[in-house]
């Protein structure tokens, strides 16, 4: 399954948005005067090979727990993982609620919840592990969804994103972890750390992100790399929630260079190292609030801009249809 | 009815935001890990004095000439402004497609199209504007508005926008003012020479908005002037679009400094005298996506946010409901 969605993923063509934009500088409004709404518009275009779309919005909410967290990285205990995973299905947790007003269907699933300390995972269960996330993909695709969401849960991720993205970029450890939840200097310091630890007994190979995951984790994150190839290959666009999401592309990316073209980043996370992933992924967000909750909640949010530079393209009046002037000729 | 507004506007009480700060706390994420979606809704809880709501949200846009057009500032003519407003009224502009989406109400009203060129207009004439302004707020306030979002069409807006920027905040005519719907150059130059005659010749008073409106123009901003008077005085959230919003929100606090308070900066326009225009209202906007087309359209996509973080505020679990461990003492 994970060669067959390999040898699916293809670049777009050269200027695959190009009559896209050409309707676009159509609608009653100034050429580009719609910014940044009008590129989404032409990127989900290119990606579809059709009119932009934003009627199915699925968030795939991964859950796993970590480790890692028993060397004191997190300010939450790890019960805190299954705990909130109880919060999502009760409806109670802010992706609940951020979904809800999206019209976005939610699917949350348990990646190795409580799994045992020491090294990630095997290559099979590293393997498996995406095939699984991508099969949830494929099974809403075919369902209809037009765009997928990833969104996570695991109480001391962000200490594994740091690690990827660390391993995958080649940036320090030091520049790439941040604060989490919200750890004191202290606990960041032990978390820098456990990165540089992590890399150096492991030793990653870059350049293959099922090497980098099996020896870093986490199943959540094989998940959402699983996502992030089904979309590509079935060319349904794929929004990037904040900074896990950001270290599943990454890995996601070695695997499969022209799945970058897929991809949406929602928004600029308050962890510091996914500015350095987004880069090396290059990609720009479309939000900057300052996020840090993971879940999928700034992908729901980003919803509603993909939604509107969809409406956009199909629901305004061009300068002909309305009546009204273009420019004046130069 | 100026004076009674103006009168009815005070700043929020010290720590206003308190009680909902401490709300915020006790819901299911890390403390603060929303980002600036918990300042929205810490800011309309202040603005408002109770819980934050988005379920009636107005977008006000007001239509105006300027004589201005006939001195080539504009890539299109002025004949535009009404054409638009019958695309408004058909449903087919981009504010309508975005309001729909966003379920918001569309109010547009002629301030004064194809009116003559010559000196903006008299001081009766600007407190006409305004109150005519207020009062469609008021009736929207009394018909249960809880936020209201400027909106505005008008060839040749931008550059009063320009004119009222550089009066009151002093900076450069050249700084302040942009390329509009998209003029070249030398158009450009021509539109940064007419802002710095409009001032040279007509010396507004910068301390005063009602003179500066006055020499310069034009009515739809005058109108959006009232709009935010009103939301303030009734301590209704008013979201400022863009360039044109910014510039009505200097006068208002030129009458009203207070009325800041109530001010959203939805967007950061792509003309360089927004950025001038916030700063001197001392707002940071909360989306960034090179819009620079008016209507209200920044306004519309940031009702999404603000409902989101209403809906937070409203429908989250908190850790205690949920039965969620929080953080480890330290």
């Amino acid at each position: 399954m994970l060669s067959r969605l390999r040898d699916a993923i293809v670049a777009p063509a050269v200027n695959a948005d190009a009559g896209a934009r050409r309707h676009l500088d159509q609608l009653t409004k100034p050429p580009g005067s719609l910014g940044r709404l009008e590129e989404i518009a032409a990127r989900l275009a290119s990606v579809r090979g059709r009119a932009p779309r934003v009627e199915h919005p699925v968030i795939f909410v991964f859950a796993a727990d970590h480790g890692v967290v028993g060397e004191g990285v997190s300010a939450y205990p790890q019960i805190v993982t299954t705990q909130m995973v109880e919060n999502f299905l009760a409806g109670g947790a802010a992706i609940n609620v951020l979904a809800r007003q999206a019209g976005a269907r939610v699917i949350v699933a348990d990646f190795g919840i409580a799994m045992a300390r020491g090294p990630a995972m095997t290559t099979a269960q590293a393997i498996a592990a995406v095939e699984r996330g991508a099969a949830l993909a494929e099974a809403a695709i075919d369902q209809g969804a037009d765009l997928l969401i990833t969104g996570e849960m695991g109480i001391g991720n962000t200490t594994a994103a740091s690690a990827i993205t660390a391993a995958v970029t080649g940036a320090d450890p030091n520049v790439v972890t941040g604060r989490g939840t919200g750890v004191d200097a202290a606990a960041w310091a032990r978390k820098v750390d456990v990165v540089r630890r992590t890399l150096t007994v492991n030793q990653p190979d870059r350049a293959d992100g099922l090497d980098v995951l099996k020896r870093v984790g986490g199943f959540e994150i094989a998940g959402l790399v699983g996502v992030i190839l089904a979309g590509a290959a079935h060319r349904v666009p794929v929004v990037l929630d904040g900074f896990i999401a950001g270290a599943a592309a990454l890995i996601a990316t070695t695997l499969a260079p022209d799945a970058r073209h897929t991809l949406f980043a929602s928004h600029r996370s308050a962890e510091p190292g996914h500015a350095v992933a987004l880069a090396h992924l290059g990609l720009e967000p479309y939000l900057d609030l300052g996020l840090r909750l993971g879940e999928g909640t700034g992908g729901a949010l980003f919803i509603h801009l993909a939604r509107a530079a969809a409406l956009i393209y199909s629901e305004m009046a061009t300068f002909k249809s309305a009546g009204v002037t273009g420019p004046a000729e130069p």
